[in-house]
């Protein structure tokens, strides 16, 4: 797939990644490394919780989520995050679920500091395969414009 | 160590983290999983970049800050992630770094919903062995109040 800069993007424009199965396996290796928590790390535990079973954490799902969309977007030089506002996560994620996410171009504007780059202001909405949203998150990202474009 | 409830936190009360030592093989690792960009998979391509050097994915640093975030508060049967804001990746994160989570207790409420569970809304943030921030967020998490302390 083509390398994709800030000027091949419109705001309002979508793009929608493909599917990202998590497995119970992943979900408590993620745990035991990064938030080991009982409704993350063990099944039989996990149904004595108010989840009544094993779920992700969230961290775990906001990680999936980067993956499916650095891999959607496809930035020249990548994607640099500056920020996320308004991380949530509405549905728990749990053992098989298919993940899918959908990326929104919110804002676009050049970058005062670095006019090799501009800023995308996206909105990623990740969803299961019932279409039960999983995580949503507001984010800012530095990415490369084409060279042809720079006036300054 | 004991494990914490919401009635043995107050307004204002901080807490200090152990240390987390971040290699080189972690951020490449998490990077090939979840965040496969130039700067976060290799060195020597990483030197070609802003960077000048390997760094490490943001949602690594805010893995590892979720660890060591549980691992100093112990929630009795966990901390229940509602909502993250503010996440702001002030410098990057380089391999032999050395991080250590401030959580600040900003505010607590009892759950309307949820009479055995209370709200705790905190601030963490994340630094490294020189005492530069290198993560800063907003956290509201749902966790367990003491049984004799639930009148409603």
């Amino acid at each position: 797939m083509n390398e994709r800069y800030l000027d091949d993007l419109k705001v309002g424009e979508r793009f929608q990644s493909g599917q990202y199965i998590v497995t119970e396996e992943e979900i408590i290796n993620f745990a035991r490394e990064f938030d080991p928590q009982p409704f993350h790390l063990d099944s039989a535990v996990a149904r004595q919780t108010m989840f009544q079973g094993l779920i992700a954490s969230g961290w775990h799902t906001a990680a999936i989520t980067m993956r499916l969309f650095v891999q959607t977007l496809n930035f020249a030089e990548g994607a640099i995050g500056l920020g996320v506002d308004e991380l949530r996560w509405p549905n728990a994620v749990r053992p098989g679920d298919a993940l899918q996410v959908e990326t929104e171009i919110v804002d676009l504007r050049m970058s005062r500091s670095k006019p090799s780059h501009g800023i995308v202001r996206l909105r990623n909405v990740t969803v299961n395969q019932r279409g039960e949203i999983v995580q949503t998150m507001s984010a800012s990202a530095l990415v490369l414009r084409r060279s042809d474009t720079i006036t300054q």
